[in-house]
């Protein structure tokens, strides 16, 4: 630390490569407006230099931590942790902490659960995997059976029916999180066996157009799942992000079935029969319909539908002051890719179009990326996603339109945060 | 569990979208081939079923475990930890277990942690990023200033420039695990900001050819970089794999270098200070240098070469008998992006290629497989990494060729992994 030198500010070159960055999202912002935004300042090098050699912090003078098998975060980040909706009945949901993360991978640490009778602690000596029912040959797979077949890694978001049910069903929007909101999504790279593979090795009778699939947790929770989606891109998943499954994920086994609802992707599974109608079990009657104004309900509504939650900032946040913000938020579609998203401050009377960022997976969660000008006026954010098919993100209004009273599931409308004068972040119905 | 037929084998189909999961790796193999691969039995119906009912396991037939804020692996995953390198002097480093492994991201708690005096518990709220030196205007930057700039999300390998050192050292090859030898090395979605946006916000002078980048480790652990790179694809990375940085890799704020040796990547990164001339430190001349048998040294040989390791299987494990044998493994290259792993089952006379998975994101990891039909014969197995500059794996007699008696870092070479008549697997020379 000896040469600073605490000169004024020169005119700035672009460096090398910038236009690559440009790309990424930040596209006509200006180097003051950057440092603007973060309130850098720009620092007195004597009276630094001074300081920093007599007040050395702990961590730069004494030896630190030894070693661990297995890592933890930081004892600094102990708010970084799942959250139990406030809006959500019973026990059996923990929601991933969405505003504190960044990218698109969810940690396995904070990977949202959803369980009906709590996480079972399955021994996988003692758990197989049966293909029954319908085929021309009944097979048992032990988990060792299971690891030997060949595998492929895809990236996926999982998202409960019940995310953001809240929103809907509570009159007044609650103030939480956009965590405790909107947080039974997440997302992996999942490793596992095309379900494809054991259902041809099992062989198909012709009559076969359902299966059910079926977990070792004490409730069963058990789900029908059409044929085609069985043979098309469906995982018989054993790892997730490099490790093996976590307990709350489905250790040792679950199903995957991209873009599909949270609880059709059956965790500890061990049964799978095919069969030729749906098994109507209490998880696809009772619950994970659809009710409608009319008294009918839409079931085996499977497909999540194309939304998008800006992260930050969101609710229960407070924003420093006016000045440059930078809008971070996660989009998803159970049908694809998410091709746009909108970004507006007006609630929903002016859009204009945010960056999407990275890899944009199919099926799995994108980052999108806005700069906003706030000049300290009342506001309403919200962004609107569009997926490869044209299907884009409904109002509220929308939603409410043919529901009953007490619809709550497939909520995918327009996410709405107001920011008043002072700063602060509140969850709005717009 | 009623309709469970117990009937003969019949001519499968191959269902929809099958061809699409072959591009992924499988190519040729036959249905039946799978499944004698994995050993799988088709199963007794009536004493199956008969068995079932009668003793379901404990987690079927209870509630499961609570609800909690932070997801840990499950308790029958214990082995799954990180392991302190057989050969590797000191109390610094601890590998991936890269055999236990699949796909391309390392989870969090298993990424590799090589640090020179322990692991720095860094207060937030205490720690600055300092740009100063040879620029226009000196910055500082506190953890809150960062997290508000523009960031991008890349996937990234590191590997440390010692990975695989034992190899070379020891005279005969030692056996440990595929994690033990070469565990070095991990994986993961890194968000930060691009480098070159704070450079530019400082304003570099003309004369500006280097930069040291230093640790508040208590060893202030640094390195010079040259400029090129610092404005090239370098981040200051604030996240991996969405979540807050770990400790062991530099919470609150590190440098990402891609493709470059490890501990380039500076953790817990505090200044960077431009200069015109390499800072010549203690690990860029004592260590991490290249010492040649006609004593002279390669210096600053930063890129990590292109390279590759079977995971499975490995050193230390036994197959279970002839038959169809999963090859599985990862490759990578500090240049760029792989572009072809071959296998050889005979030492290196004969090669074949294997299956690259996924995305294949450049300075990446990418994971490769193969299908081996083993008959019984003792076999050497080797897999050899080419990337897409035309860099391909040397050998280790190649390495040595040059190289002083005591070089053990930047070993890229070929790893040969022995099969006995046994099915035992073990590290060797080849």
């Amino acid at each position: 630390m000896k040469n600073i030198k605490n000169t004024s500010v020169v005119e700035n070159k672009v460096p090398p490569k910038r236009r690559d960055f440009l790309k990424d999202g930040v596209k006509s912002l200006s180097v003051t407006a950057i440092g603007a935004m973060a309130g850098t300042k720009a620092f007195d090098t004597n009276a630094e230099e001074s300081s920093i050699g007599q007040n050395l912090p702990s961590w730069s003078t004494s030896p630190g931590k030894p070693l661990r098998g297995y890592g933890q975060p930081s004892g600094y980040e102990e708010a970084t942790k799942r959250v139990i909706g406030l809006t959500f009945p019973g026990t059996g949901g923990i929601r991933t902490p969405i505003e504190k993360l960044e990218g698109v991978i969810t940690p396995n640490g904070l990977h949202f659960d959803r369980s009906h009778n709590g996480t079972p602690d399955i021994d996988p000596a003692g758990h197989s995997l049966y293909i029954h029912g319908m085929v021309a040959k009944s097979l048992k797979f032990s988990v060792n059976d299971l690891l030997k077949y060949p595998m492929i890694t895809r990236q996926y978001f999982i998202e409960c029916a019940g995310n953001s049910g809240g929103n809907i069903v509570s009159p007044k929007p609650v103030q939480a999180t956009a965590g405790a909101l909107h947080g039974l999504i997440s997302c992996a790279d999942w490793t596992g066996i095309p379900l494809s593979i054991l259902l041809n090795e099992a062989g198909l009778s012709k009559e076969v157009t359902w299966m059910l699939a079926e977990g070792a947790d004490a409730p069963s929770m058990s789900r029908s799942i059409p044929i085609r989606k069985a043979l098309d891109d469906a995982l018989i998943v054993l790892f997730q992000n490099g490790e093996r499954l976590r307990p709350e994920q489905g250790y040792p086994v679950r199903l995957l079935l991209p873009g599909w609802e949270g609880n059709t992707n059956v965790k500890w599974l061990t049964s799978l029969k095919l069969s030729n109608s749906p098994t109507y079990t209490k998880d696809e009657t009772s619950k994970y319909t659809d009710p409608l104004s009319n008294g009918k309900a839409l079931q085996f509504t499977f497909e999540m539908g194309v939304k998008s939650v800006i992260t930050r900032p969101s609710g229960m946040m407070k924003l420093d002051g006016p000045g440059l913000i930078q809008i971070s938020g996660i989009a998803w579609s159970g049908a694809g890719r998410v091709s746009r998203v909108e970004v507006s401050f007006d609630g929903g009377k002016n859009w204009s179009d945010s960056s999407l960022e990275g890899e944009n997976n199919s099926k799995s969660l994108v980052r999108f990326r806005h700069y906003w000008h706030w000049r300290g006026e009342p506001a309403l954010i919200q962004s609107r996603a569009t997926d490869e098919f044209g299907n884009i993100q409904p109002t509220r209004e929308h939603y409410k339109l043919n529901a009953a009273i007490d619809a709550r599931f497939h909520n995918n409308t327009i996410v709405t945060w107001s920011v008043g004068s002072d700063g602060s972040v509140r969850n709005s119905y717009a």
